[in-house]
């Protein structure tokens, strides 16, 4: 049975981060013969640009026929002007939707090598490691009606609506509960009960799945406390699960915790571990085509592919391990560059974590 | 013309602050012969078991006629149990939505005395001092339909409507650049443009109102990166406007930057800058009760109160001078206690603002 793997260089730095988590991800297929293929399309603005649309159907149609999804990054200034239908982070949305890739993981783990990097005091954040669960296929990202409208009184109104059936909530709680059961069995779901029903609804499926998992130890917090938290005492969080919006926003901070975002990877799966990987940075246009971005996150996130779609925990550790061995052999790239160390290029970086293999 | 406060201590730490508070409202109100009276009424959780409401018709007549409002705090776990509607939340979402307090500053200031407190380095925060202005009566947290009612599908689904108008956008656009205007004159205006449509709506009418502030620099930050950039480098912004929803999460991340949200007062106004003043934190009903709480953050309530309500900026400068100087002769409260100063109870530190006066 082949393996497909749909690759999406996207935008801005995407073709540079992707062309080293290839390399890295072809290495490894290659020694432990994992059989995996890959096959290239275009997406966000670069799809835009040759086909006048952020997902044109023979990328959506590669990713459906595909068992996992390798994404760069979309979007940059050259296409802000554009309407909103087509503007490259349509591209990633409509994959999202179209594959049913309701669960995001998005772990924030400082790499101790990186201490130095955060805005936090190192007492704070050192040894962090906790895990976002973001619903990725709801919310008011979906919701309808949604839209600009003119108001009898002459007046545009715009409207987004947050929308979550029991169901969408009860899956992504069962994704969150067995992460949680894998990790320190402690689930913080986050919401705004006080104020939002949609969410006081989310809260209740929250604690009706929590029964199925008494081994793991369920809380719940609204989301202005929990962005507190975060900032105050972030390591009292395991397993965080949200909504779509709130996600967003908490994965940033803790992403940002870290102080080195160019590391962070994400997965986006389906209830099949189909899933679509990418780093939860952006496409950094500013530095695009310069050789310098980071290609760290990417490679994470093949780890993070080969763990969860292709179930390969194995084949996932090797190039944990070799980009720690990477940071200890002291190559940093210009984003995670301290004193004493050795500034190395993308590829250098690729080339590092090769070394490691 | 006698200028009528409504004083609401509300629940849990919310009565002990509140005493302080007007402690010293009530000497400088003396020493300056302002001629402000106070009447005080039930609100939150407290309303609810006295009258089974959170917001009593009494409690909201005397707000509408009075000139401002100082809150203390709502909620607590007692009242979590509560049906939505009576909930302790409600009665300041009432007052908020009924005297239409659509502009909701939120300063958040680092005290040089308390640069240690911050969990982020020395180096990132001190000196910060930023304003979020949220809007507070529209968006989400109003926005109609709303609910949760049972699909065809037999299940239950939940929806909130996230919904601005571009009057409601351009009033609170004004409030924020009027104060940028009076400070560092930038404002970076926060949202989900790229999104959600109503905030497509809202940055453009945010672009639109600020041709008639050509002085004042405007910016464009979506959420997720507006929250990562207050943890990275929160000294860039000046002052911040966005929404009701996002508002409620940046201010409580940026107070956090601070390392004492003991500190932090807020202003809620309406267009002729009658308004509801509270301290930023909640009622902490963990310490009610024992005199250990921080009133400070109540006591520069009442400074704005008097700049921004009563237009007495002599009044409110004399106050803030005095709660510099009590931190200057290092009395401190539990919550911002460190090595060598002098541990003091609420009422202690309500005297030694007094003192310093
Ligand atoms: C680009 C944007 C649409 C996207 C989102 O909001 O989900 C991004 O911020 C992310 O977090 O993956
Ligand atoms: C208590 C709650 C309803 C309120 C809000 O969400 O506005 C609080 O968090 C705040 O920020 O004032």
């Amino acid at each position: 049975m082949p393996k497909k793997i749909a690759v999406l260089p996207g935008d801005g730095i995407g073709p540079e981060i992707v062309a080293e988590a290839l390399k890295v991800l072809s290495f490894i297929n290659a020694d432990m013969g994992l059989g995996l293929s890959f096959e290239t399309a275009l997406v966000g603005g670069a799809a835009y640009d040759a086909f006048g649309t952020p997902l044109p159907q023979q990328t959506l149609n590669l990713c459906k026929n595909a068992d996992a999804v390798l994404l760069g990054a979309v979007g940059g200034p050259k296409w802000e002007p554009l309407a909103h239908a087509v503007r490259p982070e349509r591209g990633l949305l409509g994959i999202r939707s179209e594959l049913n890739l309701f669960s995001n993981l998005r772990p924030a783990i400082l790499y101790p090598q990186l201490v130095h990097a955060s805005t936090l005091k190192p007492e704070v954040v050192s040894g962090l490691d906790l895990m976002i669960v973001r619903e990725l296929t709801g919310g008011i990202y979906f919701g309808q009606p949604r839209g600009i409208h003119i108001a009898e009184s002459g007046e545009k109104v715009g409207a987004n609506t947050e929308i979550y059936s029991e169901s969408e909530i009860r899956r992504i709680a069962h994704s969150a509960f067995r992460i949680a059961q894998k990790r320190h069995k402690r689930l913080c779901s986050v919401d705004k009960a006080n104020v939002l029903e949609v969410t006081e609804l989310w809260r209740n499926v929250m604690t009706e799945v929590g029964k199925d998992y008494p081994d793991v130890e369920l809380s719940h917090m609204y989301v202005d406390n929990a962005a507190m938290q975060l900032v105050r005492a972030p390591k009292q969080f395991d397993v965080i699960v949200t909504t779509n919006m709130f996600g967003d926003i908490l994965s940033d901070v803790a992403a940002m915790l870290t102080g080195s975002i160019g590391m962070l990877p994400s997965a986006s799966l389906d209830a099949n571990a189909k899933g679509m990987y990418e780093p939860i940075h952006g496409s950094a246009p500013d530095i695009a085509g310069q050789g310098i971005a980071n290609p760290l996150a990417t490679i994470l996130s093949v780890a993070m592919m080969l763990r969860y779609t292709f179930n390969q925990p194995e084949a996932a550790e090797r190039i944990e391990a070799a980009v720690n061995a990477a940071l200890d052999s002291n190559v940093r790239t210009a984003d995670i560059y301290s004193d004493g160390m050795t500034q190395v290029s993308t590829s250098g970086m690729g080339d590092a974590v090769l070394k490691a293999l």
